[in-house]
């Protein structure tokens, strides 16, 4: 559908200006959608140095009152945990802080003992606009891979900082 | 009090252990109280880094709101806006991530255009535990000092990221 728009050259030489951090300084993306996530309440943050992503992790009811009763060795079933994503940036400000960029992704993980049995009771996802989408098997193992040196913690990194 | 429990010099000893951050890893600091603001939602993080502080930024409703409006110039009268403060630490299990050690603080910024009118239309504060207290005209001399660069954006550091 682009190719019909713009033409393949056209298109090219875009995602040349995107790749080099051109388009994105003088065109921001357009405002990104969010799911439900957006109303739910603090669980942590953080930065991986490696990405250079920041994040905060907000989760559910559930998963909030789980939280705060410290009653997360196994999180209840009906707990979602929410990751939302940016690219880091210096504030534009105070350039020794690290603060939200372009919003990259919002990713799930989901408990249902049964359902996701295979994947420690996780299920995960990712929020495509307001809609959150679940990976299927094959795309949950990298998820549950990585989650994985977690068992300890039910397979969750997030260690929840307002309880 | 403190002294008549443990006398003074035991007190003193346990002051040089918490200062040189020995009592802190055998035995981590009692569990804070936190104010309202911990049900409040997000509207930013942040990490500075000249500080090891990790922080996470979140507004009462009538900010979320005006957030979400866009209609933060100015902020309203009402907006409460809460800097939730941590001491910055390594993942235990992942070393590249940056994430919340210790709660340090909770501090406040109050829009009332008349009642702060000499400091931008906003007081500043600090949560003792539940209780949200103000900071006198000279303590919050230094607040103001350090938003003024913000002076563009009303005085708000934080670009919220959640519109």
């Amino acid at each position: 559908m682009y190719q019909k728009i713009f033409g393949g050259r056209l298109l090219a030489a875009a995602l040349i200006l995107v790749a080099n951090g051109v388009a994105a300084e003088t065109a921001p993306a357009a405002k990104p959608e969010h799911g439900e996530y957006r109303d739910w309440r603090l669980l942590g943050v953080s930065l991986r140095h490696e990405k250079n992503s920041m994040r905060a992790i907000v989760g559910n009811d559930v998963a909030i009152n789980a939280a705060r009763a410290g009653k997360t060795k196994p999180w209840p079933d009906g707990s979602i945990i929410a990751k939302i994503k940016w690219a880091e940036r210096k504030h534009p400000n105070w350039e020794q802080a690290s603060v939200p960029g372009e919003f990259t992704a919002a990713e799930a993980m989901v408990k249902d003992s049964k359902k996701y049995a295979e994947t420690g009771g996780w299920g995960f996802g990712i929020w495509e606009g307001k809609t959150l989408k679940m990976y299927d098997k094959e795309q949950s193992a990298p998820c549950f891979a990585c989650h994985s040196p977690m068992k300890h913690a039910d397979y969750v990194y997030t260690l929840p900082n307002l309880q």
